[in-house]
């Protein structure tokens, strides 16, 4: 199949995200063209210094500081460079042209996403700016169409990465608020000036748009109330988890009852709160994401991952970008760009993955020595043996977990390991999934 | 604003998502107007007998057996017959006369799915298909459009409600698996002859459409290594405890390279396999699924929910509805339909929630009563008190968790104790999310 048409595409940022995009727009371009059936083209980068340092590696041609007659000669615009203007400008001015627009930008969205969206309903252009919450994590797309049905009653999300990395230190180590934070500051996790994050405003962000999204209404920014970590101590961390629970700061949008007048309405709040150790927002670790919904016909679900990150982030503005193309190639949405792929599909046995081996041998010295002599013959890494000797009858059991193998060299000890002597019998062989890979 | 044309939907099936489906068509018909901008007209459910027994209470005239003639009057079909005929046959007739098509036909995709997608394409039609992987988690889309200019390196999913049950079942309580598979047959989790789900049959399926999609490639059924649970016993499951592992059922594809011919190539099994207990996937619980995705951009990405369930498969059938319908309104797919809610927005004072409160107060006879009286003149419901008696000066820190309440009462309760003679202070405040509603 050969792309049959070309995608003029724009890019506004050359900072962390807009790097990625690029690299990923001249890297993948082969197979990108496959997926939308056109050719995304990328005729340039509007950045404030053509000479700055980049983090990737970029021709240096396609940088301009010229971003108004960049747009002008584009099919779709990507702003990737953040805050209100010129950003908010220069998306009208897209749009405006007949453009369509990717947007990574949760500041803008927040506070100006009604005048955007009504523009591009009016030229019938499209906005998507799945990157603007969560980073990496589908939650835009879901929430807009997946749920377009349903009726969203409540988001409890775990919506800003650095706020979430201190709770967590504070939780696993005891530590104070102040030196969670110099740690996530050292380890890159803060900014020099955290405001942002621990103030919660990153956060009320997020949460007008979802709120927004998820209720269909347009939630003003200024109505989202908001409380930051600031005020957390150690000790309000440990009497939490002295009752069950963990810290989390979390983005609260909900249908609401005023109790005073019966009014019904939604409301959208950011604020720390105790969440029972056994929530699935619990085991959300580290610098990650996760935005928990609660909808009145598919009942609970859960989208998890990396909040943050240049390559991250730029994988969902990619996923915005390959979407809209597709709706710009003639013949619509059928699947058909789903199986370009020359990919052969291999058999199990060429698989490689970790085991974990139960046998029945006969309890007497060299036995180990034997067993082990079988996997290495096999090409079997053997990464720990437990043994548990039992009673009367001259056997014991050995649980052998192996380092990664493929299949057929498993098969093969297997078949070796059946007909040795020492082995009474392979009484399991199960595979081990999900553990850190070399 | 008010829907302007309108969308014939015609039903196939009215089992127990069928009739949920039809229920929400009737039921949410002016709200589900506004999002998609054109009215959904259900204008009939085909079964196989209009005399049958329905879950849900629907009106006589909807139901007929003439499936062909249905179609024929349609803009969009709804397919959730089950099976491959006549399921597959009515499709590629309601393609071949325009309509789209959605399905929750996991069968048919797995098996079917290239042709079914090439005819979609070839006639210009959509064909969506949500519910078929996951119930009603968003999957198939964040798949297909949001990881869409990534490359998914690998999947671990749970995909299949039945053997997850029983597997959490054998692993809480020790259970052998003919006792839990009991269990789940008595509690309705699983079918009469369970052979499809806990033989893998089912999830090999769901194995086949996910490996498909995510690797832009077409995944023969047959292709894909099946292994159910039926081998699984209390030894092995206690065994995989103790080293700190759970036994899922898990469907795994993957991009491989044969070790013996360096060929590259992708893979789709289902087999029992150990995993790690700290493993997002080891914390998804009961008849729940999850599926865990790792792209080469994105990182870690997680998507949990109910698996299974007639109302909580309706909302993703009505979520392709809406979407697909979004598409055939013109104007294309701006976001004005995000905001057509007349929802206020309320303040936080109409917010109610859980609350705990740490109080420092004199440490003397009475004032738990009146620390209590204070909660209860407020209108709020204390639901424990922790009290810990501290060293020298004769105060106390008193931990008291409310009942849920409305903002408005809990700051007029604060404000009281901080004028209560015997509350020296009101350490801190902090609301407690994610816990049952009552």
């Amino acid at each position: 199949m050969i792309a049959y048409r070309s995608l003029r595409v724009a890019l506004l940022g050359g900072g962390s995200v807009g790097a990625q995009v690029a690299r990923l727009l001249l890297e993948e371009q082969e197979e990108l063209a496959l997926r939308v059936g056109a050719k995304l083209e990328l005729i340039g980068i509007a950045v404030r210094d053509v000479n700055a340092e980049r983090t990737v590696d970029l021709p240096r041609e396609l940088f301009t500081t010229d971003a108004e007659s960049l747009i002008l000669g584009a099919d779709v615009v990507i702003e990737l460079m953040g805050g209100i203007e010129p950003a908010r400008t220069l998306i009208l001015q897209a749009l405006g042209s007949g453009a369509d627009v990717v947007t990574a930008n949760k500041a803008l969205i927040a506070t100006h996403g009604p005048e955007l969206f009504a523009l591009a309903e009016q030229v019938g252009a499209q906005l998507n700016y799945e990157a603007a919450v969560g980073g990496a994590i589908p939650i835009i797309r879901p929430l807009r169409d997946s749920l377009a049905g349903d009726t969203v009653l409540r988001i409890l999300g775990i919506v800003n990465g650095t706020t979430n990395f201190i709770l967590d230190q504070m939780d696993s180590t005891g530590a104070t608020l102040e030196d969670a934070l110099a740690t996530a500051t050292a380890l890159g996790y803060a900014e020099a000036d955290p405001t942002a994050d621990i103030g919660g405003y990153d956060a009320a962000q997020k949460a007008a748009i979802l709120a927004g999204l998820a209720f269909h209404t347009s939630v003003p920014i200024d109505s989202v109330y908001r409380e930051g970590i600031t005020g957390i101590t150690a000790e309000q961390i440990a009497s939490a988890q002295k009752a069950g629970y963990v810290v989390k700061l979390l983005a609260v949008c909900e249908r609401v009852t005023d109790p005073a007048t019966g009014i019904e309405g939604v409301s959208a709040r950011v604020h720390p709160a105790m969440v029972p150790r056994d929530h699935p927002l619990a085991a959300v670790r580290g610098a990650n994401n996760a935005v928990f919904v609660e909808a009145e016909s598919a009942g609970s679900l859960m989208f998890y991952g990396a909040g943050a990150g240049g390559v991250e982030t730029a994988s969902a503005v990619l996923g915005d970008l390959v979407s809209l193309g597709r709706r710009h190639v003639a013949g619509g949405p059928g699947l058909g760009e789903s199986t370009h792929s020359e990919l052969p599909i291999l058999d199990i046995s060429s698989v490689s993955t970790r085991y974990s081996v139960t046998l029945e041998v006969t309890d007497e010295p060299g036995v180990l020595a034997a067993i082990a002599n079988v996997f290495a013959e096999n090409g079997v890494s053997v990464e720990l043996v437990e043994q548990s000797i039992q009673g009367d009858a001259g056997t014991a059991t050995l649980v052998i977990g192996t380092h990664q193998a493929p299949e057929a060299a498993l098969a093969a000890t297997v078949d070796a390991l059946s007909s040795n002597s020492v082995v009474t019998s392979v009484a399991s062989v199960i595979r081990v999934e999900g553990a850190q890979r070399p």
